[in-house]
């Protein structure tokens, strides 16, 4: 019989509720779900019908100390991740994160730091596209340096449409004080990791945000930046909720190629016969007529491959705790460590920032404290919910 | 018989002689080319050889007051072409001005200003894509509201590409004092106009810009920009020389739709059947499943219509060069007012100074004096050219 990871959802809400489901289906070899916790007892008495043969907890810290599960996963509120991450680390339970790893970096780089203390305890994030058999494929071409040294990254990411009837289903919904921010916080933390995963870290952002753009809501839901990644290259990154007819385009540029990623399962490869530097050098120019090194023409120089895949978005859960569980047990490669959490949160806050200063700002010497400052700002001004220190 | 206006080409460089050679070859019927201008007496000796029955000079005073002409074009380097253009005006000889109208705002100011004293005589400009069917016809559709207002446009335009051995053919090429700038000024003024001529002219822009990118130069050769038209739409406008893979993609998304430019040869309209606004209002939301009005699905709001037109990019001169005629001789509406040159201008001029202060700026209320201060500064650094006033 197979070694099962005993496993338990913290906030069974939507998505804790799915994965619950997935678990109790056998979706995931590797796991067994044995308990799962919640604060709103109308919520435990449902669970209770649902899973008659399970342990139901009103506190995570019950849930933790009770000896029952080697790992959690922290369907919770964004701004709780932290907290219960640490605490779980802190006894030796394991953590899935759910995404973002937290909403401001001073939290995230505080249980990051805990983490790296307690490094016998595995804490992944819930990365899910990182398990998209799509992306896996275009970090590799990056990685391998088949397009060359990056130039310019691009991705206008606008189909995440939400109508004010969605923002309207929950108070906490779209709100500072409850979740810390509009689309960079709730819909976009997957572009914002695999854009930094697949083509590295940006070292400062300039941004503009609208909030509450054709949507009744005070936090942002219309985003443009432009990352500069400190080596001449830069980026620009698009995102918004309020169109119907969104675009999923993302372009790579390098010395050495292109990838056009359309509607996130189409993707275009461009790759050419050597770098562009080398091609530069070689060329004969008379006015705008370019004779290109060794007599080629200029579609001699490019090879296109183009790939489809099933689109996958919003899937891929699966495979993400597969590899968590299959990781604690059997010490295969984690696919998404949860010290990688900060990269999307810190994006993400370094484009409320450089929005809210109208200025560039750093993101190597990103100032965590001035962000919660300007963020605690806003959720005092909301009036809903106490601030965050 | 046809009545003509007569014509002349001052500056027969690259352009010019093209000009002259599409008079000549009866291209262009309602013009007749009587004379030529150049300063370069190598030049004036192969026009006589070339146009034995034609008028060659070397002062482009002597030719504009020798009244042989009716109408000039000015085929001569950028800075020169506000000198020139007044100096006709001011003789009641009518001015197609090549693009850009100028360097600097300073002097297309000066230049607008004269020319609207003397509204007798007609001033335009070669923005000979105004006279591309694809883009009249997307100028049409926002016009008439099709897409409603506009929300957001994009456009990616790095096929420019351009290699060391061609900014090396010339002395002039890609310098501050000469041409007064790299991309914006030279490649892309195309793009600049068109995208205001289409959506109007921004408020402010915040602009990267790098000088020498990949290429032995001193100005810009990679630019992106966020243009901010004041009333929540924003914008994006990428350009650049070093990309052999060069991609031209135009996106503008309004409230009843999206149009979508590819190659400048291929377009998706994408309508929607009632505004965002009116869709939003009546969707009802259960978690992030949608009802929508009408009981439509998504694809059942949207009607898509692609068209495809031949890449006429870098012609339609002819059409440009008629219609000035015709605009004389039989008051046909003219195509491109030279007037509007200055947004053109401007927005190079203001994406260049957004760079160089590292912050955004007004194009609204746009400092011609500071720009042209900073300009200057690169011209003295540059220690090739004189500055300018």
């Amino acid at each position: 019989m197979n070694k099962k990871l005993k496993f338990a959802v913290v906030g069974c809400g939507t998505q804790g509720s799915t994965y619950a489901g997935l678990i109790e289906a056998g979706k995931i070899p590797s796991m067994e779900l044995v308990a799962l916790c919640d604060i709103d007892s109308s919520k435990r008495e449902k669970l209770a019908e649902l899973y008659p043969d399970k342990k139901i907890f009103s506190d995570y810290k019950e849930l933790i100390d009770s000896g029952l599960v080697e790992a959690i996963i922290t369907t919770v509120p964004h701004y709780l991740h932290p907290e219960i991450a640490m605490y779980a680390i802190g006894k030796g339970v394991h953590v899935l994160n759910e995404k973002p790893a937290g909403v401001y970096t001073k939290q995230v780089k505080e249980l990051n730091a805990f983490a790296s203390q307690h490094s016998e305890v595995t804490y992944a994030i819930m990365f899910n596209q990182r398990n998209n058999p799509l992306y896996q494929r275009i970090k590799k071409i990056v990685e391998d340096g088949e397009i060359g040294s990056i130039r310019r990254t691009n991705w206008i990411i606008t189909t995440w449409y939400r109508p004010d009837a969605y923002y309207q289903q929950s108070e906490w919904r779209a709100t500072w004080g409850a979740e810390g921010g509009g689309v960079l916080v709730n819909q976009a933390p997957h572009q914002l990791d695999l854009i930094q995963w697949i083509a590295g870290v940006p070292k400062t952002v300039y941004a503009k945000t609208s909030n509450g753009f054709m949507r009744d809501i005070p936090v942002e839901n219309e985003v443009t930046a432009i990352l500069d990644y400190g080596n001449g290259a830069t980026g620009v990154f698009i995102t918004a909720t309020h169109d119907i007819l969104g675009t999923d385009r993302l372009e790579i540029f390098g010395d050495k190629g292109k990838i056009i990623v359309e509607n996130s399962n189409k993707v275009t490869v461009k790759r050419l016969y050597k770098s562009e530097q080398e091609i530069n050098e070689g060329i004969v120019a008379t006015g705008t007529s370019f004779e290109f090194p060794d007599n080629k023409e200029v579609h001699e120089m490019i090879e296109e491959e183009v790939f489809t895949t099933e689109s996958a978005w919003g899937g891929q859960h699966e495979g993400v705790l597969e590899n968590f569980a299959r990781h604690i047990l059997f010490d295969e490669p984690l696919l998404a460590p949860g010290i990688e959490g900060i990269n999307g949160v810190r994006l993400a806050n370094a484009i409320h920032l450089s929005s809210w200063l109208g200025e560039e700002v750093s993101i190597e010497n990103f100032d965590d404290e001035l962000y919660l400052k300007l963020l605690n700002e806003r959720i005092t001004a909301e009036g809903k919910y106490s601030t965050k220190n």
